[in-house]
Protein backbone atom coordinates (compact mmCIF):
# COMPACT_ATOMS: atom_id res chain seq x y z
CA UNK A 1 0.00 0.00 0.00
CA UNK A 2 1.19 3.42 -1.32
CA UNK A 3 0.70 6.95 -0.27
CA UNK A 4 -3.16 7.65 -1.14
CA UNK A 5 -4.34 8.55 -4.86
CA UNK A 6 -4.88 12.38 -5.23
CA UNK A 7 -7.69 12.60 -8.40
CA UNK A 8 -9.44 15.82 -10.04
CA UNK A 9 -11.21 14.64 -12.61
CA UNK A 10 -13.22 17.51 -14.81
CA UNK A 11 -16.08 16.60 -17.19
CA UNK A 12 -14.65 19.65 -19.06
CA UNK A 13 -12.82 22.53 -18.39
CA UNK A 14 -15.38 25.38 -19.24
CA UNK A 15 -19.04 25.78 -18.84
CA UNK A 16 -20.71 27.57 -21.09
CA UNK A 17 -20.25 31.46 -20.65
CA UNK A 18 -17.51 31.85 -18.05
CA UNK A 19 -13.47 31.59 -18.47
CA UNK A 20 -11.39 28.70 -18.65
CA UNK A 21 -11.65 26.29 -15.50
CA UNK A 22 -13.35 29.31 -13.73
CA UNK A 23 -16.68 27.29 -12.19
CA UNK A 24 -13.68 24.41 -11.09
CA UNK A 25 -11.10 27.16 -10.04
CA UNK A 26 -11.89 26.63 -6.02
CA UNK A 27 -11.71 22.84 -6.54
CA UNK A 28 -8.40 23.19 -7.82
CA UNK A 29 -6.79 25.27 -5.32
CA UNK A 30 -8.05 23.19 -2.44
CA UNK A 31 -7.16 20.02 -4.35
CA UNK A 32 -3.54 21.30 -4.44
CA UNK A 33 -3.34 22.93 -1.50
CA UNK A 34 -3.20 19.76 0.25
CA UNK A 35 0.20 19.00 -1.13
CA UNK A 36 1.50 22.09 -1.06
CA UNK A 37 1.81 22.29 -5.36
CA UNK A 38 3.51 25.27 -6.85
CA UNK A 39 4.04 24.16 -10.41
CA UNK A 40 2.30 22.22 -12.67
CA UNK A 41 3.40 19.91 -15.02
CA UNK A 42 1.19 20.27 -17.82
CA UNK A 43 0.31 17.49 -20.64
CA UNK A 44 -0.84 19.29 -23.66
CA UNK A 45 -0.85 16.43 -26.19
CA UNK A 46 -4.44 15.86 -26.08
CA UNK A 47 -3.90 18.82 -29.04
CA UNK A 48 -2.09 19.51 -32.14
CA UNK A 49 -0.18 22.68 -30.79
CA UNK A 50 1.43 21.87 -27.73
CA UNK A 51 3.15 26.01 -27.35
CA UNK A 52 0.09 27.21 -27.66
CA UNK A 53 -2.23 24.89 -25.60
CA UNK A 54 0.07 25.40 -22.93
CA UNK A 55 0.32 29.06 -23.29
CA UNK A 56 -3.68 29.10 -22.41
CA UNK A 57 -3.15 26.54 -19.73
CA UNK A 58 -0.22 28.75 -18.26
CA UNK A 59 -2.18 31.96 -18.58
CA UNK A 60 -5.35 30.09 -16.29
CA UNK A 61 -3.21 28.88 -13.45
CA UNK A 62 -1.03 31.87 -13.24
CA UNK A 63 -4.52 33.75 -12.03
CA UNK A 64 -4.37 30.89 -9.43
CA UNK A 65 -0.99 31.45 -8.31
CA UNK A 66 0.60 28.50 -10.14
CA UNK A 67 3.67 28.05 -12.68
CA UNK A 68 2.96 25.99 -15.57
CA UNK A 69 5.77 23.66 -17.09
CA UNK A 70 4.82 21.66 -20.49
CA UNK A 71 6.01 18.45 -20.44
CA UNK A 72 6.93 18.60 -24.12
CA UNK A 73 9.69 21.04 -23.58
CA UNK A 74 11.45 19.03 -21.45
CA UNK A 75 14.27 16.52 -23.34
CA UNK A 76 12.94 13.71 -20.60
CA UNK A 77 9.64 13.19 -20.48
CA UNK A 78 9.78 10.69 -17.22
CA UNK A 79 12.46 12.70 -15.53
CA UNK A 80 9.76 15.99 -15.62
CA UNK A 81 7.33 13.75 -14.49
CA UNK A 82 9.36 12.35 -11.69
CA UNK A 83 10.33 15.64 -10.62
CA UNK A 84 6.76 16.92 -10.56
CA UNK A 85 4.30 18.35 -7.88
CA UNK A 86 1.29 17.53 -10.16
CA UNK A 87 -0.14 17.02 -13.36
CA UNK A 88 -2.90 18.66 -15.92
CA UNK A 89 -3.33 16.33 -18.35
CA UNK A 90 -5.65 18.72 -20.47
CA UNK A 91 -8.43 17.97 -23.12
CA UNK A 92 -8.99 17.97 -27.15
CA UNK A 93 -8.81 14.53 -29.21
CA UNK A 94 -8.55 11.69 -26.62
CA UNK A 95 -6.72 9.04 -29.40
CA UNK A 96 -3.94 11.86 -30.05
CA UNK A 97 -3.41 12.35 -25.78
CA UNK A 98 -3.61 8.28 -25.63
CA UNK A 99 -1.30 7.59 -28.95
CA UNK A 100 0.94 10.05 -27.38
CA UNK A 101 1.04 8.92 -24.04
CA UNK A 102 2.33 5.40 -25.51
CA UNK A 103 4.68 6.46 -27.88
CA UNK A 104 6.11 8.62 -24.83
CA UNK A 105 5.81 5.64 -22.83
CA UNK A 106 4.01 7.81 -20.12
CA UNK A 107 1.27 5.28 -19.17
CA UNK A 108 3.36 3.02 -16.54
CA UNK A 109 5.36 5.84 -15.05
CA UNK A 110 2.16 8.18 -14.52
CA UNK A 111 -0.14 5.28 -12.95
CA UNK A 112 2.99 4.70 -10.38
CA UNK A 113 3.57 8.10 -9.65
CA UNK A 114 -0.09 8.59 -8.88
CA UNK A 115 -0.95 5.68 -7.37
CA UNK A 116 2.16 4.63 -5.70
CA UNK A 117 3.08 8.04 -4.72
CA UNK A 118 0.40 10.35 -4.68
CA UNK A 119 1.23 12.11 -7.63
CA UNK A 120 -1.80 14.85 -7.55
CA UNK A 121 -3.73 14.26 -10.91
CA UNK A 122 -5.98 17.08 -12.79
CA UNK A 123 -7.27 15.62 -15.78
CA UNK A 124 -10.01 17.32 -17.87
CA UNK A 125 -12.63 16.03 -21.00
CA UNK A 126 -9.69 13.38 -22.60
CA UNK A 127 -7.52 13.77 -19.79
CA UNK A 128 -10.12 12.70 -17.46
CA UNK A 129 -10.81 9.42 -20.36
CA UNK A 130 -7.63 8.38 -20.00
CA UNK A 131 -7.22 8.14 -16.51
CA UNK A 132 -9.87 5.63 -16.03
CA UNK A 133 -10.02 1.87 -17.46
CA UNK A 134 -10.03 3.07 -20.89
CA UNK A 135 -10.85 5.56 -23.46
CA UNK A 136 -13.82 3.35 -25.10
CA UNK A 137 -16.35 6.11 -24.19
CA UNK A 138 -15.12 8.88 -25.46
CA UNK A 139 -17.10 11.13 -27.36
CA UNK A 140 -13.79 11.95 -29.56
CA UNK A 141 -13.53 11.15 -33.15
CA UNK A 142 -10.53 8.01 -33.75
CA UNK A 143 -8.17 10.70 -35.59
CA UNK A 144 -5.32 8.87 -35.26
CA UNK A 145 -4.80 4.72 -34.33
CA UNK A 146 -3.17 4.60 -30.48
CA UNK A 147 -1.93 0.94 -30.13
CA UNK A 148 -4.44 0.20 -27.29
CA UNK A 149 -8.03 1.38 -26.25
CA UNK A 150 -6.25 0.66 -22.61
CA UNK A 151 -5.66 3.40 -20.56
CA UNK A 152 -4.04 4.69 -17.44
CA UNK A 153 -6.75 2.93 -15.11
CA UNK A 154 -6.13 5.60 -12.19
CA UNK A 155 -10.19 4.22 -11.34
CA UNK A 156 -11.41 1.05 -11.59
CA UNK A 157 -14.63 2.60 -14.45
CA UNK A 158 -14.81 4.19 -17.31
CA UNK A 159 -16.00 8.29 -17.88
CA UNK A 160 -17.97 9.80 -20.47
CA UNK A 161 -17.07 13.54 -20.49
CA UNK A 162 -19.46 16.31 -21.25
CA UNK A 163 -22.49 13.78 -20.24
CA UNK A 164 -25.34 14.89 -21.88
CA UNK A 165 -29.26 14.03 -21.20
CA UNK A 166 -31.33 12.86 -24.14
CA UNK A 167 -33.22 15.73 -25.96
CA UNK A 168 -36.94 14.81 -26.05
CA UNK A 169 -37.55 17.22 -28.93
CA UNK A 170 -34.36 16.14 -30.99
CA UNK A 171 -35.05 15.01 -34.63
CA UNK A 172 -31.50 13.68 -34.79
CA UNK A 173 -31.62 9.79 -35.62
CA UNK A 174 -27.88 9.83 -34.52
CA UNK A 175 -28.09 7.23 -31.17
CA UNK A 176 -27.94 9.32 -27.74
CA UNK A 177 -25.13 9.39 -25.30
CA UNK A 178 -27.08 6.91 -23.16
CA UNK A 179 -27.83 4.43 -25.97
CA UNK A 180 -24.15 4.45 -27.06
CA UNK A 181 -23.05 3.58 -23.63
CA UNK A 182 -25.65 0.44 -23.70
CA UNK A 183 -24.21 -0.37 -26.89
CA UNK A 184 -21.24 -1.01 -25.02
CA UNK A 185 -22.38 -2.57 -21.63
CA UNK A 186 -23.90 -5.44 -24.20
CA UNK A 187 -20.14 -6.29 -24.60
CA UNK A 188 -18.77 -8.91 -21.71
CA UNK A 189 -16.43 -7.86 -18.86
CA UNK A 190 -16.91 -4.15 -19.26
CA UNK A 191 -16.59 -1.37 -16.53
CA UNK A 192 -19.37 0.62 -15.20
CA UNK A 193 -19.46 4.00 -17.21
CA UNK A 194 -19.80 7.57 -14.88
CA UNK A 195 -21.10 10.04 -17.06
CA UNK A 196 -19.85 13.58 -15.94
CA UNK A 197 -22.46 16.20 -16.87
CA UNK A 198 -20.60 19.85 -18.35
CA UNK A 199 -19.77 21.52 -14.63
CA UNK A 200 -19.21 17.88 -12.95
CA UNK A 201 -16.02 16.96 -11.44
CA UNK A 202 -15.03 13.36 -9.82
CA UNK A 203 -12.73 13.97 -6.43
CA UNK A 204 -10.56 11.06 -5.06
CA UNK A 205 -9.15 11.47 -2.10
CA UNK A 206 -7.38 7.65 -1.06
CA UNK A 207 -10.60 5.34 -0.87
CA UNK A 208 -13.10 8.64 -0.79
CA UNK A 209 -14.86 9.40 -4.24
CA UNK A 210 -16.88 12.61 -4.15
CA UNK A 211 -19.06 14.44 -6.60
CA UNK A 212 -18.42 18.30 -7.05
CA UNK A 213 -19.25 21.39 -9.02
CA UNK A 214 -22.31 22.73 -10.42
CA UNK A 215 -23.88 19.83 -11.87
CA UNK A 216 -23.97 15.73 -11.28
CA UNK A 217 -23.46 12.70 -12.64
CA UNK A 218 -25.09 9.59 -14.05
CA UNK A 219 -23.81 6.32 -13.38
CA UNK A 220 -24.43 3.12 -16.09
CA UNK A 221 -23.93 -0.14 -14.29
CA UNK A 222 -23.80 -2.85 -17.05
CA UNK A 223 -26.23 -4.84 -14.76
CA UNK A 224 -27.79 -2.64 -12.69
CA UNK A 225 -28.71 0.64 -15.42
CA UNK A 226 -28.67 3.69 -15.23
CA UNK A 227 -28.83 5.97 -11.76
CA UNK A 228 -28.51 9.90 -11.12
CA UNK A 229 -26.16 11.62 -8.98
CA UNK A 230 -26.43 15.20 -7.31
CA UNK A 231 -23.02 17.14 -6.50
CA UNK A 232 -21.91 16.21 -3.26
CA UNK A 233 -23.01 12.38 -3.80
CA UNK A 234 -20.28 10.24 -1.92
CA UNK A 235 -19.50 7.49 -4.55
CA UNK A 236 -16.43 5.91 -3.01
CA UNK A 237 -18.22 2.24 -3.77
CA UNK A 238 -17.09 3.00 -7.37
CA UNK A 239 -13.42 2.59 -6.51
CA UNK A 240 -13.82 -1.04 -5.14
CA UNK A 241 -14.92 -2.61 -8.50
CA UNK A 242 -12.89 -5.39 -9.26
CA UNK B 1 -10.48 -1.78 -65.05
CA UNK B 2 -13.22 -3.94 -64.02
CA UNK B 3 -16.99 -3.23 -64.47
CA UNK B 4 -17.87 -0.17 -63.04
CA UNK B 5 -18.62 0.18 -59.36
CA UNK B 6 -22.48 0.77 -58.31
CA UNK B 7 -22.51 2.21 -54.28
CA UNK B 8 -25.29 4.20 -52.71
CA UNK B 9 -24.21 5.43 -49.29
CA UNK B 10 -26.62 6.52 -46.90
CA UNK B 11 -26.14 9.05 -43.81
CA UNK B 12 -28.90 7.22 -42.12
CA UNK B 13 -31.19 5.04 -42.63
CA UNK B 14 -34.24 6.44 -40.97
CA UNK B 15 -35.53 10.39 -40.98
CA UNK B 16 -37.61 11.58 -37.82
CA UNK B 17 -40.93 10.46 -37.93
CA UNK B 18 -40.65 8.01 -40.74
CA UNK B 19 -40.05 4.65 -40.98
CA UNK B 20 -37.20 2.34 -41.65
CA UNK B 21 -35.36 3.43 -45.53
CA UNK B 22 -38.76 5.00 -46.10
CA UNK B 23 -37.42 8.02 -47.24
CA UNK B 24 -34.38 6.48 -49.51
CA UNK B 25 -36.60 3.76 -51.16
CA UNK B 26 -36.90 4.63 -54.60
CA UNK B 27 -33.55 5.53 -54.40
CA UNK B 28 -32.71 2.38 -53.37
CA UNK B 29 -35.11 0.53 -55.57
CA UNK B 30 -33.69 1.91 -58.81
CA UNK B 31 -30.26 1.29 -57.49
CA UNK B 32 -31.16 -2.27 -57.44
CA UNK B 33 -33.26 -2.83 -60.83
CA UNK B 34 -30.06 -1.72 -62.83
CA UNK B 35 -28.53 -5.31 -61.76
CA UNK B 36 -32.11 -6.89 -61.87
CA UNK B 37 -30.84 -7.60 -57.58
CA UNK B 38 -33.46 -10.26 -56.49
CA UNK B 39 -32.13 -10.83 -53.13
CA UNK B 40 -29.48 -9.16 -50.70
CA UNK B 41 -27.04 -10.46 -48.53
CA UNK B 42 -27.05 -8.47 -45.34
CA UNK B 43 -23.66 -7.71 -43.13
CA UNK B 44 -25.62 -7.13 -39.49
CA UNK B 45 -22.30 -7.04 -37.67
CA UNK B 46 -22.47 -3.14 -36.30
CA UNK B 47 -25.10 -4.52 -33.82
CA UNK B 48 -24.61 -7.40 -31.42
CA UNK B 49 -28.17 -9.17 -32.08
CA UNK B 50 -27.88 -10.27 -35.61
CA UNK B 51 -30.36 -12.43 -35.62
CA UNK B 52 -33.04 -9.21 -34.54
CA UNK B 53 -31.18 -6.74 -37.09
CA UNK B 54 -31.80 -9.12 -39.78
CA UNK B 55 -35.35 -9.57 -39.14
CA UNK B 56 -35.71 -5.56 -38.72
CA UNK B 57 -33.76 -5.31 -41.97
CA UNK B 58 -35.94 -8.31 -44.02
CA UNK B 59 -39.08 -6.82 -43.20
CA UNK B 60 -38.26 -3.24 -44.49
CA UNK B 61 -36.49 -4.95 -47.61
CA UNK B 62 -39.83 -7.30 -48.34
CA UNK B 63 -41.66 -4.46 -48.75
CA UNK B 64 -40.01 -3.83 -51.33
CA UNK B 65 -39.82 -7.03 -53.03
CA UNK B 66 -36.78 -8.11 -52.03
CA UNK B 67 -35.13 -11.07 -50.22
CA UNK B 68 -32.48 -10.79 -47.26
CA UNK B 69 -30.19 -13.36 -46.15
CA UNK B 70 -27.87 -12.65 -43.31
CA UNK B 71 -24.56 -13.39 -43.99
CA UNK B 72 -24.26 -14.24 -40.04
CA UNK B 73 -25.94 -17.30 -41.36
CA UNK B 74 -24.22 -18.59 -43.25
CA UNK B 75 -21.02 -21.12 -42.75
CA UNK B 76 -19.09 -19.34 -45.51
CA UNK B 77 -19.36 -15.86 -45.49
CA UNK B 78 -16.57 -14.94 -48.50
CA UNK B 79 -18.86 -17.58 -50.74
CA UNK B 80 -21.77 -15.83 -49.65
CA UNK B 81 -20.44 -12.86 -50.83
CA UNK B 82 -18.93 -14.30 -54.30
CA UNK B 83 -22.36 -16.05 -54.73
CA UNK B 84 -24.71 -12.15 -53.84
CA UNK B 85 -26.74 -9.82 -55.97
CA UNK B 86 -25.86 -6.89 -53.85
CA UNK B 87 -24.89 -6.44 -50.23
CA UNK B 88 -26.83 -3.94 -47.45
CA UNK B 89 -24.58 -3.21 -44.58
CA UNK B 90 -26.60 -1.18 -41.96
CA UNK B 91 -25.56 1.25 -39.10
CA UNK B 92 -25.12 0.37 -35.67
CA UNK B 93 -21.22 0.65 -34.08
CA UNK B 94 -18.63 1.63 -36.90
CA UNK B 95 -15.81 -0.36 -34.55
CA UNK B 96 -17.89 -3.13 -34.25
CA UNK B 97 -19.07 -3.45 -37.42
CA UNK B 98 -15.10 -2.84 -38.95
CA UNK B 99 -13.71 -5.49 -36.12
CA UNK B 100 -15.97 -8.32 -37.66
CA UNK B 101 -15.34 -7.14 -40.82
CA UNK B 102 -11.54 -8.02 -40.50
CA UNK B 103 -12.18 -10.74 -38.16
CA UNK B 104 -14.11 -12.39 -41.23
CA UNK B 105 -11.22 -11.27 -43.58
CA UNK B 106 -13.94 -9.95 -45.29
CA UNK B 107 -12.41 -6.69 -46.43
CA UNK B 108 -10.68 -7.36 -49.42
CA UNK B 109 -12.83 -9.61 -50.88
CA UNK B 110 -16.06 -6.70 -50.74
CA UNK B 111 -13.37 -4.20 -52.05
CA UNK B 112 -12.65 -6.87 -54.89
CA UNK B 113 -16.35 -7.87 -55.85
CA UNK B 114 -17.50 -3.80 -55.55
CA UNK B 115 -14.64 -2.64 -57.49
CA UNK B 116 -13.26 -5.77 -59.80
CA UNK B 117 -17.02 -6.71 -60.12
CA UNK B 118 -19.76 -4.42 -60.25
CA UNK B 119 -21.48 -6.07 -57.29
CA UNK B 120 -24.20 -3.52 -55.95
CA UNK B 121 -23.03 -1.73 -52.08
CA UNK B 122 -25.51 -0.14 -50.16
CA UNK B 123 -24.42 1.00 -46.88
CA UNK B 124 -26.28 3.45 -44.23
CA UNK B 125 -24.45 5.35 -41.39
CA UNK B 126 -21.25 2.60 -39.79
CA UNK B 127 -21.83 0.81 -43.28
CA UNK B 128 -21.20 3.83 -44.96
CA UNK B 129 -18.05 4.74 -42.90
CA UNK B 130 -16.73 1.47 -43.86
CA UNK B 131 -17.24 1.86 -47.11
CA UNK B 132 -14.45 4.99 -46.89
CA UNK B 133 -10.69 5.32 -47.00
CA UNK B 134 -10.81 4.95 -43.30
CA UNK B 135 -13.28 4.97 -39.94
CA UNK B 136 -11.43 7.97 -38.93
CA UNK B 137 -14.87 10.53 -38.77
CA UNK B 138 -17.43 8.23 -37.65
CA UNK B 139 -19.44 9.40 -34.24
CA UNK B 140 -19.51 6.35 -32.35
CA UNK B 141 -17.65 5.77 -29.58
CA UNK B 142 -14.89 3.24 -29.62
CA UNK B 143 -16.46 0.07 -27.84
CA UNK B 144 -14.11 -2.64 -29.46
CA UNK B 145 -10.59 -2.23 -30.49
CA UNK B 146 -10.23 -3.46 -34.25
CA UNK B 147 -6.74 -4.29 -36.03
CA UNK B 148 -6.76 -0.77 -37.56
CA UNK B 149 -9.17 2.13 -38.52
CA UNK B 150 -8.40 1.40 -42.30
CA UNK B 151 -11.70 0.68 -44.22
CA UNK B 152 -12.90 -0.44 -47.32
CA UNK B 153 -11.67 2.09 -49.36
CA UNK B 154 -14.34 1.79 -52.12
CA UNK B 155 -14.60 5.88 -52.52
CA UNK B 156 -10.99 7.87 -52.12
CA UNK B 157 -12.45 9.86 -48.95
CA UNK B 158 -14.15 9.87 -46.07
CA UNK B 159 -17.76 10.39 -45.14
CA UNK B 160 -19.15 11.66 -41.51
CA UNK B 161 -22.68 10.47 -41.24
CA UNK B 162 -25.57 11.94 -39.70
CA UNK B 163 -23.86 14.94 -40.12
CA UNK B 164 -24.61 17.88 -37.91
CA UNK B 165 -24.36 21.89 -38.45
CA UNK B 166 -23.70 23.88 -35.14
CA UNK B 167 -26.35 24.61 -32.93
CA UNK B 168 -25.91 28.53 -32.19
CA UNK B 169 -27.62 28.51 -29.16
CA UNK B 170 -26.26 25.44 -27.23
CA UNK B 171 -24.41 25.86 -24.35
CA UNK B 172 -22.21 22.59 -24.81
CA UNK B 173 -19.06 22.92 -24.28
CA UNK B 174 -18.05 19.59 -26.29
CA UNK B 175 -16.58 19.99 -29.74
CA UNK B 176 -18.77 20.51 -32.70
CA UNK B 177 -18.97 18.48 -35.61
CA UNK B 178 -17.31 20.72 -37.66
CA UNK B 179 -14.79 21.34 -35.17
CA UNK B 180 -13.62 17.42 -34.69
CA UNK B 181 -13.47 17.15 -38.78
CA UNK B 182 -11.13 20.15 -38.17
CA UNK B 183 -8.81 18.66 -35.68
CA UNK B 184 -8.71 15.46 -38.18
CA UNK B 185 -7.38 17.62 -40.85
CA UNK B 186 -4.91 19.25 -38.85
CA UNK B 187 -3.31 15.75 -39.41
CA UNK B 188 -1.05 15.32 -42.66
CA UNK B 189 -2.08 13.09 -45.39
CA UNK B 190 -5.61 12.80 -44.55
CA UNK B 191 -8.52 12.83 -47.07
CA UNK B 192 -11.47 15.31 -47.65
CA UNK B 193 -14.11 14.19 -45.29
CA UNK B 194 -18.01 14.70 -46.95
CA UNK B 195 -20.85 15.10 -43.96
CA UNK B 196 -23.69 13.69 -45.06
CA UNK B 197 -26.40 15.31 -43.21
CA UNK B 198 -29.52 13.01 -42.81
CA UNK B 199 -31.59 11.94 -45.55
CA UNK B 200 -28.44 12.79 -47.64
CA UNK B 201 -27.52 9.98 -49.78
CA UNK B 202 -24.34 9.51 -51.87
CA UNK B 203 -25.12 7.90 -55.22
CA UNK B 204 -21.59 6.71 -57.28
CA UNK B 205 -22.36 4.67 -60.73
CA UNK B 206 -19.15 4.11 -61.86
CA UNK B 207 -16.74 7.39 -62.47
CA UNK B 208 -19.93 9.40 -61.42
CA UNK B 209 -20.62 10.93 -57.96
CA UNK B 210 -24.17 12.27 -57.24
CA UNK B 211 -25.73 13.23 -54.16
CA UNK B 212 -29.30 12.24 -53.79
CA UNK B 213 -32.27 12.11 -51.00
CA UNK B 214 -33.58 14.96 -49.13
CA UNK B 215 -30.85 17.03 -47.74
CA UNK B 216 -27.13 18.33 -48.71
CA UNK B 217 -23.69 17.62 -47.32
CA UNK B 218 -21.26 19.35 -46.46
CA UNK B 219 -17.38 18.86 -47.53
CA UNK B 220 -14.93 19.47 -45.58
CA UNK B 221 -11.24 19.76 -47.50
CA UNK B 222 -8.19 19.47 -45.80
CA UNK B 223 -6.54 22.27 -47.55
CA UNK B 224 -9.69 24.16 -49.18
CA UNK B 225 -12.05 24.05 -46.01
CA UNK B 226 -15.57 23.76 -45.99
CA UNK B 227 -18.04 24.18 -48.92
CA UNK B 228 -22.06 23.04 -49.33
CA UNK B 229 -23.56 20.99 -52.04
CA UNK B 230 -27.08 20.90 -52.29
CA UNK B 231 -29.30 17.51 -53.15
CA UNK B 232 -28.61 16.87 -57.10
CA UNK B 233 -24.79 18.01 -57.26
CA UNK B 234 -22.33 16.17 -59.15
CA UNK B 235 -19.31 15.27 -56.41
CA UNK B 236 -17.94 13.12 -59.30
CA UNK B 237 -14.34 15.02 -59.14
CA UNK B 238 -14.42 13.69 -55.17
CA UNK B 239 -13.70 10.25 -57.01
CA UNK B 240 -10.59 11.82 -58.68
CA UNK B 241 -9.06 12.19 -55.19
CA UNK B 242 -4.91 10.84 -55.40
CA1 LIG C 1 -12.66 16.11 -26.95
CA1 LIG D 1 -23.70 4.63 -35.13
Amino acid sequence: MGVSRQILLLSSSTVHGTEYLKYAENEIKSFLKNKNVQRILFIPYALQNHDEYTDKIRSAFVKLGYEVDGIHKTSDPILALNQAQAVYVGGGNTFQLLKSLYDNSLLEPIRKKVLQEGLPYIGSSAGSNVATVSICTTNDMPIVYPPSFKALGLVPFNINPHFLDADPTSKHMGETREERIKQYHELPDVPPVLGLREGCMLHVDGDKATLKGISGAKLFDPSKGASDYEVGSDVSFLLNIQ
